[in-house]
Formats: C-alpha cells, sequence, structure tokens
C-alpha cells in the first residue's frame, strides 16, 4: 500500500475566490472507521462558489473545495467493513456524523443533531479542531459511512455528480413519492435539475414539468424525460394551465427571485409539496399565509440524503440510465471551471480530473 | 311548516365595523339540496372580525356575519336525503361548493377548484348573483353538503364554535397524524387554540404544547390538556430546549408577529409540519430556505376542513368532551361582543344567543 499524498486547490481568500494555489494539507487524524480514497474526478457543485465567495458567510481559510468526489480505495482502519483497498468509491457533501443522536441511529444522518456533529466535505471543522478538505484534490478521508461503492454500470467520470446534485433531488423525490399516478415539477435546469427531471421520469412519474426562466433549455429538458416545460419570464400567467395540478415540485434554483412562492404554490394540489434544495444566499420571496391555506399544499426543504438513499438512488441510476451531461476539465483547471459555473456557462456539470 | 323569516344584524361600513343594524334580507334562491335552518346559536369568529373591518380586503355590504351556527330544520328541498325538519344542526364557514370538480369528487370540498365554486357562509356572492348571509341572523339556507347533525351529547350553545374553530383545527391534526407516539405543538391560545389543545389530547398526542406570547393563559391550557406551555415573549431561546422535537405544529395567530417562522422551524422533526389556519393579513415574516433545508421540515396551510373532517371531529368531541369554554351574550349585543374579541377580551369565545 502506497502512502498516499494529500495535496490540492486551495482559495486562500473570498475576494480572491477563483485563484486556487496548490498547497499540501494535514487531512483529519486517521480514525479506526476511515477510509481514504484516492481521487480521479470531482464535480464541481454551486456549493462551492457559495462557500469559496463568503455568500453563505465567511469560510475558515484555506479552503480546498469539492463534494462529488469518485475514487480508489487506498487504506482502510480497522473497524471498516464495507470496504477494501482497490474499491471504486465515492463521496459526497459530508465526511462523518455524531453517529450517536436520534437522527443518526433513525438512518438519517445528514441531518444529525449533534451541534457541530455533521461534518462537511470541505470547510468543516471536527471536535478535535482537525479540518475537513474536499476534493479539488488528490485524496479524501471520511468516515464508512460517508463512503459508497459506485456501480459498475456507471463510468468513473459521470458517478461524482451523483453523490452531491443527484442524491439531493433524488431524497425528496423519493421522500415524497415520486413515481406512477404522480405529477412532478422541478424548478431550475442547472446541475441539480437536469437530473432531477431524469430521476422523476426514472421512478415513472406521469408528468414532469420543467420551470426554467427562459426557453433556452428547453431541447435538452425534453431530450431528458420532461413531459412539459414551462419559461417562467414571461410572467405569472405561465403558471395559470397548472393550477391545483402537481403533486411534488422539487426547486433547485439559488437565487430567491427562482422561486416565487405564492405562484408556484397555486400549482400544488392539496397535501402536495414544494421542497427546495436549493440555497439561496438571501431571504425567500415574501408571501402571505393565504398560499399555504387555500392550497392546502406546503413549502419544506431537503438536505442532501442519507447512506439508504444513495443506495437507492445508485440503483435507479445504474438500471435507468440516469447520469449527468458533463464537461471534463483538468483539476489544474479549477479556477477556469469555477468562473464559468458562476457566469452560468455550464451544461451541466464540469467535471475536474485529477492528475496527481 | 311555519315561513322561515330572515332577518339578521348587518354591517354596512368598515369604519363602523361595530355598528349592527337589523335588516331583513334576502337569503339565496331555494334549491333542491337545500337546508333551511332557524338558528339558535352563533359563534363569533375571529374571520368576522377581518371580514367587517376590510383587513382581508374590501367585502360587499351589508354583511351578516357568523359562521359557527347550531339550529333546526325547518324546512328541506325535495333532494336532500340526510335532515329532515326539526333536526337538530351545525352550519359552518361555507354554504355550498360546485360538486363537480376534482376536489369536490374527492371529498374536500372546502379546496372546491371552480373559480367562484365554494361560497362561504357570509359574504359570498351566488354564480346568479345571490349573496349570502351569516347566522347573527334568524336563519341561515345551506346545501345539504355544508349541514351537519349535531351529537346528542353536544348541548346547542356549545356546539357552533365546533364547526369552525374546531373543524380548522381538528383537520390538520387528523390529516397529519396526531396520536399517540406524536408531539404535537399548538401556537396560540385563542378560540382556535383552546380547541386545538383539546383535540390533540383527545387524539391521544404523547406532548401537547402550547406556544403563547404570554403566561397569561398557562393555567387554562394545562387545565385544557397541554402538557407543556411555553410563553414566547421571552425571545428565541425559548425555543432551543424543544429543538427537532414535535411532530407538528398547529398556528392558530393571526398577526405574522406571532409566527416566527425560522424558530418554530427549529422545533419539528425531520419531515415534520407546521401547519397555519390562522390568516395574519400581511406577509408572513421573512425566512431563508436554510430553515427548512437544515430542518427537512414543511410550513403548509389548511383549510377549515371537509364533511368528513366535520363527522370524525363531532365524534371525537362527543366521546372525549371536547368543547370551546364560552361566553354568551344575546345577539343583539353582537357589536359590544365583536368589540370585545377584537380588543382580544375573551376566554375563548363568544356565542351569541338568537332573540329571533
Amino acid at each position: 500500500m502506497s502512502e498516499l499524498q494529500f495535496k490540492g486547490y486551495a482559495i486562500h481568500d473570498t475576494s480572491k475566490w477563483n485563484d486556487f494555489k496548490l498547497i499540501d494539507f494535514k487531512p483529519k487524524e486517521f480514525a479506526d472507521y476511515d477510509v481514504d480514497v484516492k481521487i480521479h474526478y470531482c464535480g464541481i457543485c454551486g456549493s462551492d462558489i457559495h462557500t469559496i465567495t463568503g455568500g453563505w458567510g465567511q469560510p475558515i481559510f484555506p479552503v480546498i473545495p469539492g463534494h462529488e468526489i469518485v475514487g480508489t480505495v487506498e487504506k482502510v482502519g480497522p473497524n471498516v467493513t464495507e470496504f477494501k483497498v482497490g474499491d471504486r468509491v465515492g463521496v459526497g457533501a459530508s465526511v462523518a456524523s455524531c453517529m450517536d443522536c436520534k437522527n443518526c441511529h433513525e438512518g438519517i444522518e445528514q441531518y444529525c443533531l449533534k451541534p457541530g456533529g455533521l461534518i462537511t466535505t470541505y470547510n468543516g471543522t471536527y471536535p478535535n479542531g482537525d479540518r475537513s478538505f474536499g476534493g479539488y484534490s488528490s485524496a479524501v478521508r471520511a468516515h464508512e459511512r460517508f463512503v459508497f461503492k459506485v456501480p459498475d454500470e456507471i463510468e468513473s467520470e459521470a458517478a461524482g455528480p451523483l453523490f452531491c446534485a443527484g442524491l439531493t433531488v433524488f431524497s425528496p423525490l423519493k421522500r415524497y413519492g415520486a413515481g406512477p399516478g404522480k405529477k412532478v415539477g422541478i424548478i431550475g435546469m442547472g446541475g441539480l435539475g437536469h437530473l432531477g427531471v431524469q430521476f422523476a421520469a426514472a421512478l415513472g412519474a406521469d408528468k414532469v414539468v420543467l420551470f426554467s426562466h427562459s426557453d433556452r433549455k428547453k431541447e435538452d429538458a425534453l431530450k431528458l424525460g420532461a413531459t412539459d416545460f414551462v419559461a417562467t419570464k414571461d410572467g405569472p400567467d405561465v403558471f395559470k394551465p397548472w393550477t391545483a395540478s402537481l403533486d411534488l415540485i422539487i426547486s433547485t434554483v439559488n437565487v430567491s427571485e427562482g422561486l416565487p412562492v405564492a405562484n408556484i404554490m397555486s400549482t400544488l394540489t392539496v397535501g402536495g409539496h414544494l421542497i427546495t434544495v436549493g440555497a439561496p444566499e438571501d431571504m425567500l420571496p415574501a408571501f402571505s399565509a393565504f398560499s399555504l391555506i387555500t392550497t392546502g399544499a406546503s413549502l419544506g426543504g431537503s438536505m442532501i440524503g442519507s447512506k439508504k438513499d444513495v443506495i437507492d438512488m445508485l440503483k435507479v441510476a445504474a438500471e435507468k440510465n440516469v447520469r449527468p451531461v458533463i464537461q471534463v476539465m483538468p483539476m489544474s483547471k479549477a479556477g477556469e471551471a469555477v468562473q464559468k459555473v458562476k457566469s452560468g456557462d455550464v451544461r451541466y456539470r464540469y467535471v475536474l480530473k485529477s492528475e496527481f
């Protein structure tokens, strides 16, 4: 077993959010349930941009972003039971949780209740002070519960985005019953949305309606499984034909203007759900209780997904050929790729290829 | 069968919202499914105040408020099957719906989808232009689907508030599974809240936590079945002991300051629901998508209840002795009673006794 090197592309200042410097870093102290993964690919998620620009608050620098990781197991702790050296695996947005709260026991560890218990894959701090560093790097260390086997059917370069973008849309689609007999909406046609459309279709929803700002991505959406496409820039009237017709809507947008709550609620059936997985940096648009009362519908949120969700998600992705549409760049060009993502110039996910 | 007279106490101007004038009025044209009810009692609901003060928009005057009605059937149309003359019945917040949309067919007629299809008990307009007039009056006319038999166990003077306040809190408690193993919160200890506490306890919830502005109503809440009481005026820290612990919260408050969404969401379990049945006149307080995403919980609304809900609600009320705490006033003193309700001087429901 060769000793893994830990080095990666780091940001040191929010004002220089695309100026990556190659650094060596010290991973968390190795523990008995930990798995070390040599990274082959890492997707670029919108969260990376929110973090390195300070949009979600000031991070602790240096930050090595990246939580859509695919690689090979290089080392396992003595208590690891699921993995062995050489396994092809993925790591998503978290690398550890307390394992001892009600939610961890119930298998929804992404909602770990212990303050500071859930450790994000990057910009996280372990109880002993060790920092976490993400996948724009040579290697990552994670508790085995946060490591996932990649099915043989899924090629490495396409697998990464499934562990964050894919899981994040799949989890609420499953929880809120997307499937035959149900009509599903997806808001936003980006990294998450273009996977949401595919998963909703793969799960057998009767209708998959894609709401996007303009018509630009209409053809792509229909190709990926949308049955209908609504361009929201044409004003609130575009929602009217959908009044009280959708059972579940997943919002993937990360700007609050993209989530006109009152209009969207009007398209839901009684007991229907609008679930946001996108996290705009500002407050949601104001709305009145009447939007909730007269529709009998709910507005909720969903965070990533559980290990059980990952397993279910990978099975559907493998069987129904759900894949992110990706553009591969060498990891040394992370700055250029991140710049493109921030300006919306991406169709639909950048994936960095490791050169370490 | 004596011919019913239709007369009641009407408001003619939002600026004179407690200046009731006794008027004769023309009820809707009698139809084959209609039931005429001679009114004995009518509760005073917060909706009455929102309507006559113009808080929910300009009403069409004259308005005779009142939709917590108890009385005796005096006349039935030829197609009425459920009722006969002499039956003791109640009428709630609606008197007709389209009967032909998806929701009416599914038995959730309170969410009638036909524009203008749901006719409110007062300040409503039928398709032919006839107006609806409420229960501060001698008699009311309603489609039989919106008329309910009062169980023998429930005394007339206490029955009225069950048809709006009681139903409105019972319906979401039932829909979202309040019962053994569940922890329920109720926000607001008014006409709706004091019935919400009783119904949550009657349905067997493990905990019933009453959130109220101050401690003033603590003793009453505990007496009515609350297991815990939280005074929210003491600031956001009061929510901390309840973090991620409640499965369902019903908000009955009708001022947006009473609904600090972010704080309340933090008390919900993953998949938990905050359901507002109170309808503040202004927008809900702003909150961030993070309040939804990190909790995995939802914010929804619920409107009154269906006929099926009424039947279930009356059964529970009769069996478990759920009753509004009422203060009875003669109907001729409607102005005084409405004034007291508006200023919050009510424990916990005024009921007007007909003198017609």
